[in-house]
């Protein structure tokens, strides 16, 4: 990586570390490695991964991916400075560090003299070693350093002299970058900017090291906080996908990006990449199972939505009138409440990954869109279910394969209070028809989506001995229009795999184990088409 | 009115108006009747109630103010500049906006070229008549002008002469306020601020008129925006509560207000005001019916979360380390979140939100810590389901109120494939001991929960009349380690509520009935503790 050129930045993303720190975000290890491959995609030079020393499964994380690396991206480790007075070699956290096996770490330290003295509760001079010899040891190691001075903004303006000494050993000390923290994200952009412009006036000679920004969104300002400090010098722009984070989130890496590569003219990541942001965006939040932000900036399904007459056929003759950007340049697209043309050719598009070719002409394109509005409308999402989206696309042209016809489906539970014992056992029944033969199986299972999914699999495993093979490998629930409480309808996206590929599925009803069921259907049905075809289906499904 | 004062402020509140152009947001008559009292209580000095000319709802909120005006606050309507080629007089949306009876109007009109000649299809000589015969003809039925410079920072870029005539047509009206919108919401914040110091040096005499500014959030910058604005001299601010508005939303109020007075000295309400942000912004977001977004900068339920462990301990010792002002300024509470990282001292912190006092040596503090982290092993998460952390602590305490005991519960679900018919119905019985009477029930819902709720409310209605209160207002579910698919885990949160409060409670299972089952059960004997008692427990939870 070379910082030569004069508008190049280089975007850090810490959506796997310190996104995860929102309230009510938790991730599993496949779910941070299925973000991390899709970030790498999206070009983004610098992921942050976790802390290996503070959690155990950040460990295993970086080890999978030592085994699989990244394509492009530098995957990095976070830790803090060692602990006062013991050397930085016997610091358990700095071996985890090490053993975390990257390139690049980053390494926090306090800035702040207050944070230093109450926090630490050690001495300002004991600060600076810790900053220094931690950096100087993980050099020693053979890694690149980036420091982030935590607190920078307020510890800066509290004590400007210290705030100062600490940049000094990290400098010192052969860090590459410092990155400017603003923790509590208090600061508002004049101020940042100001800041910023001291520091590079201070450090001096740009090229090593360089400076970075990191910025919260406590003043409803991160991105602008960001953007200042980019203004001012910084080169290097920490955020998280979705502006995910601890309070009120982080800066929001898919506002940021094309603000400074559409409208200040940085260069952040390719053109074709930056058109895979939308939905880079919306599959992470599917990841982590949280609702998309309509509303968000760019990426949100509302951004460019146009309502009203006068307004809409303006912008349909000249987008630049009502469009601060061209929609498609971030990977969303215009939505026009009245006119379709827009899902059409989404439809078309999609069908093409398909390996699908669609004309607009072709009834079946707008009959597809139809049955797709119609679903969108009852709840469906196939975003994250390419594959229920195939099997639509199949049925509309006539093509979907009947393997199997389920006549009826039958769960019983029965609970007891947890106070005296638990019990969870439940009991499903099912009628099936293969080849002109019914059939009629039962099963128990953990839970009534395990025993749906256990019956079906014995009525069918006879006829299609490769349904042994698959195996239900994610489940996924979420509640719509959450103000309905209990009655509210419930979207489920069950991921299937087999020996080689994955694939997802959906199911939406006000009943979750309608819902379940259908999804877990549709999981085996497409199991099925995928072991006897190896056509064009496969392609965009294995891209995990 | 007066501007002397320099550190003065004039927010004008848009949320009745742009603010209803969201995406999903629809209100009535009265809720739009109770969102301006509440504005008006909280200091707002300008609200803008709607459009009459457009609206014929509108038209009636205004008739209804007129009958029962609001105590201090200006009622504004809101309407465009007169049609081409009519006389103002003549203008049919005029005489809508003067019958609405305001002593202020605001009147938008187009400041770039492009829009005139594109959009309106009138000449660049006309629209500058119509601006100034419109703002004329309502100086002359006695109102008084604000006036909305449209996609006022596009139109300078673009064609700087004519945007400056259009002010000037403004002014020589007699318009009081000029107000520079970025209606389209591409501006970045050092392009505001240029742009309204030009502007201000152009307009001159600070008096009259004076410079507002109206930002939107399509760069996620409308906040930042807005305050580059008045770091330049811009005097009015308009925004809109919880940020609502189209596309990606206006100015969010509830950033605003706060940044400006407590950070940069403004004066824009008062101090007592300032602190019923918090409840302002959540009962909006309850009147318009969206979920509070819990993220949300000041008034969010997570804007002053803290965890881990020695975060929390020197937050308590000293909140300025932590927090960039104090939550009490904008009335929301400093919040200690209950996660795996959870010491001792968080237990002890969060127990006294409960007003519950621990003490370390406490042997109970130790059990509920140990209770805990059995529980958060299993899955179970108490960040968002205080309640059941609630009554956690009081079962360890001893002090875990019986209200009933639960003996047995089952569940029946018949399905048949969507393909033929769907049919959601689920059916559920419950054998209940209240008082030592036992009872049975059984209930029907369109899904298994809604089954299993409706049977539980009817065994307990009759002990405990207040239950018929309680609604479930959210319901949350997670599947936890997916790579066990369908026998995964499930973590269910649930939301309750009665008139005046919320509280969340959560189970687990592999069981997803049996989780479901958990967190109703808690969810409903939280209600009764809470009803039967008012003591400290409804402190942290009454906050809506």
């Amino acid at each position: 990586m070379n910082a030569n050129s004069s508008n190049r930045l280089w975007i850090y993303d810490t959506t796997l570390r310190d996104g995860t720190q929102r309230e009510g975000l938790s991730v599993s290890i496949e779910d941070k490695l299925r973000i991390a491959r899709r970030l790498d995609q999206l070009g983004i030079p610098f992921i942050e991964g976790g802390w290996p020393g503070a959690n155990p499964k950040d460990v295993q994380f970086f080890w999978q991916l030592q085994e699989e690396p990244l394509q492009q991206a530098e995957i990095v480790a976070f830790c803090s400075t060692r602990r006062p007075h013991i050397s930085a070699a016997e610091d358990p956290l700095l071996q985890a560090i090490l053993s975390a096996g990257t390139r690049w770490v980053t390494i926090f330290g306090k800035s702040w003299d207050l944070h230093v003295t109450e926090g630490l509760k050690t001495s300002l001079e004991e600060n600076l070693a810790m900053i220094q010899d931690t950096i100087e040891y993980l050099r020693s190691q053979g890694r690149r350093v980036i420091y982030d001075a935590e607190h920078w903004f307020d510890g800066f303006k509290y004590n400007r002299e210290y705030a100062l000494e600490t940049l000094h050993a990290a400098i010192a000390a052969g860090a590459e970058w410092l990155v400017l923290c603003d923790t509590n994200g208090g600061t508002l952009p004049h101020e940042v900017g100001s800041v910023v412009k001291e520091v590079v006036a201070v450090v001096g000679d740009q090229n090593s090291p360089q400076i970075g920004i990191h910025t919260h969104n406590d003043s409803d300002t991160a991105v602008a906080n960001a953007i200042a400090g980019v203004l001012e010098g910084a080169r290097m722009v920490q955020g998280t996908m979705n502006g995910y984070g601890e309070r009120c989130g982080n800066a929001n890496l898919c506002s940021l990006i094309p603000n400074l590569q559409l409208k200040l003219g940085y260069s952040c990541i390719e053109t074709e990449q930056l058109a895979q942001l939308a939905q880079t965006s919306r599959l992470i939040s599917e990841v982590v199972n949280l609702a998309p932000d309509d509303h968000a900036p760019f990426v949100g399904r509302s951004a460019f939505a146009h309502k009203g007459g006068i307004h809409v056929s303006a912008v349909e003759r000249n987008p630049l009138t009502y469009e601060h950007v061209q929609p498609e340049q971030v990977g969303n697209s215009r939505r026009i409440v009245i006119s379709d043309q827009a899902g059409l050719s989404n439809v078309i598009a999609k069908a093409r990954t398909f390996g699908i070719e669609l004309d607009k002409q072709n009834p079946a394109a707008r009959q597809i869109l139809q049955h797709l509005k119609k679903l969108e409308s009852e709840g469906y999402q196939f975003e994250a279910a390419e594959a229920s989206f195939d099997l639509l696309m199949r049925e509309a042209l006539g093509k979907r394969q009947q393997f199997f016809t389920i006549k009826g489906f039958q769960v019983h539970c029965d609970l007891v209070s947890r106070i005296e014992q638990q019990n969870n056992s439940a009991l499903a029944t099912v009628k099936v028809t293969v080849n002109g033969q019914d059939i009629l199986e039962a099963a128990e299972g953990n839970g009534p989506v395990a025993a749906l999914d256990e019956a079906l699999r014995k009525a069918l495993v006879n006829f299609y001995p490769q349904i042994a093979e698959f195996e239900l490998s994610d489940y996924k629930v979420r509640i719509l229009d959450e103000h309905s409480g209990t009655s509210a309808k419930t979207r489920v996206l069950v991921e299937s795999r087999n020996n080689h590929q994955r694939w997802t599925t959906v199911g939406v009803s006000t009943n979750i184990l309608a819902a379940s069921y259908q999804a877990v259907v549709e999981g085996l049905e497409y199991g099925l088409l995928l072991h006897l075809s190896t056509e064009a289906v496969l392609q965009p499904i294995a891209s995990l």
